[in-house]
């Protein structure tokens, strides 16, 4: 029985995690027989967007952990509170809240830097030979924390994400939605998901490949 | 291809629309081939509840339609903007947001009523001879504006709830998570979901079933 922890960014794809993506990875992951724990860092959401009119809420706040809780159904801990020796693999389902809560790329494009403690798990992670796994547009983590080792990432096809992405020292592979970038020697995994997806059966392709390969090399 | 509504109540298990059982329901609905609306009453929530500490936010507001956007990535109408002549079926996922923002069952027990717009959305399916899906403690919908047609229902054995659906009519039929109940007159499908599920496999179980049967009889 494999020890997974999900780590969520907030709630809704403008301003958080991206909620089929999510709900995606918590099904190939019970559906494996894995372990779940879903985390996510205890701070405030970089803002809050109106779903329905695609503009941000003047005046709104929101605690991505609070929000990220629920997707989680209320069992979810902070990401400071994880101890990645009780983990065998780590995943992160993508959304906005990757590129606004967990990182700056959104804001700051290729001068971004990652959410600090979500950048010590990801190193902690990684020192400790565990498998790590992202989503869409969470492969940024990854580029920003391992772009020195020059780490093998996706997030499908974009010209201006991938060069974003390079500039950290990542290597960017371009990959169909249903199919999956593999770092081994990193054991790192990562799939485009709704960078490319034009319908939720779609972004489960290769969401589910995804979790598959990092349960086979954990 | 089928054209089927997906009626939401905000987002997340305690306010809003089970967030697991909405994005199964899409997943489902994709997979098959069908053209999916995702739509929701625009009306306030009846409260906001902190997932993570399980406590109502004071002060707090959301507007149903607002946070259902969330989990159909933007894309959705408001409940009263449907023409039921358009669609072949409408499902209704579950979580608290059924029994709080769609209908008043978690505050008024037997004596519940169900929001106005929701209730003639139901009436007027019915009458058009569409096909209607209901999980989790959504059915208490279906057992307030169809209880006077006795339709057969489930929302697994849970005997305090069953009787406040037999109050209004329905006939309740016990149920295990990975089945449905299906009322072939009324064409009426029903599953237990996380009413039962220990797992998001074991909601996916039933809900799968619910979206086959409802597509093959719609």
């Amino acid at each position: 029985m494999k020890n997974v922890a999900v780590i969520l960014s907030g709630c809704g794809v403008y301003d958080g995690a991206e909620i089929h993506e999510s709900v995606l990875t918590l099904l190939a992951l019970s559906q494996a027989g894995a372990t779940v724990t879903c985390a996510a860092p205890d701070i405030a959401q970089a803002h809050v967007i109106d779903h329905r009119a695609g503009e941000p809420e003047a005046n709104a706040t929101r605690n991505v952990l609070t929000e990220s809780a629920r997707i989680a159904r209320g069992e979810i801990q902070s990401v400071t509170e994880l101890n990645v020796e009780d983990y065998d693999a780590i995943l992160f389902p993508g959304g906005f809240g990757a590129a606004k809560n967990l990182s700056s790329l959104a804001f700051d494009g290729p001068e971004f830097t990652v959410e600090p403690t979500v950048a010590a798990l990801v190193e902690a992670a990684h020192q400790s030979g565990k498998v790590l796994g992202f989503m869409c547009i969470a492969p940024a983590i990854a580029a920003c924390v391992l772009g020195g080792k020059g780490v093998r990432v996706t997030i499908g096809n974009d010209p201006g994400t991938a060069a974003a992405l390079e500039s950290k020292g990542a290597k960017h592979i371009e990959c169909p939605v249903n199919e999956i970038v593999v770092d081994e020697g990193l054991k790192v995994v990562t799939t485009p998901a709704y960078m490319l997806a034009q319908s939720i059966a779609e972004a489960e392709s290769g969401i589910r490949k995804l979790v598959h390969k990092v349960l086979e090399i954990a």
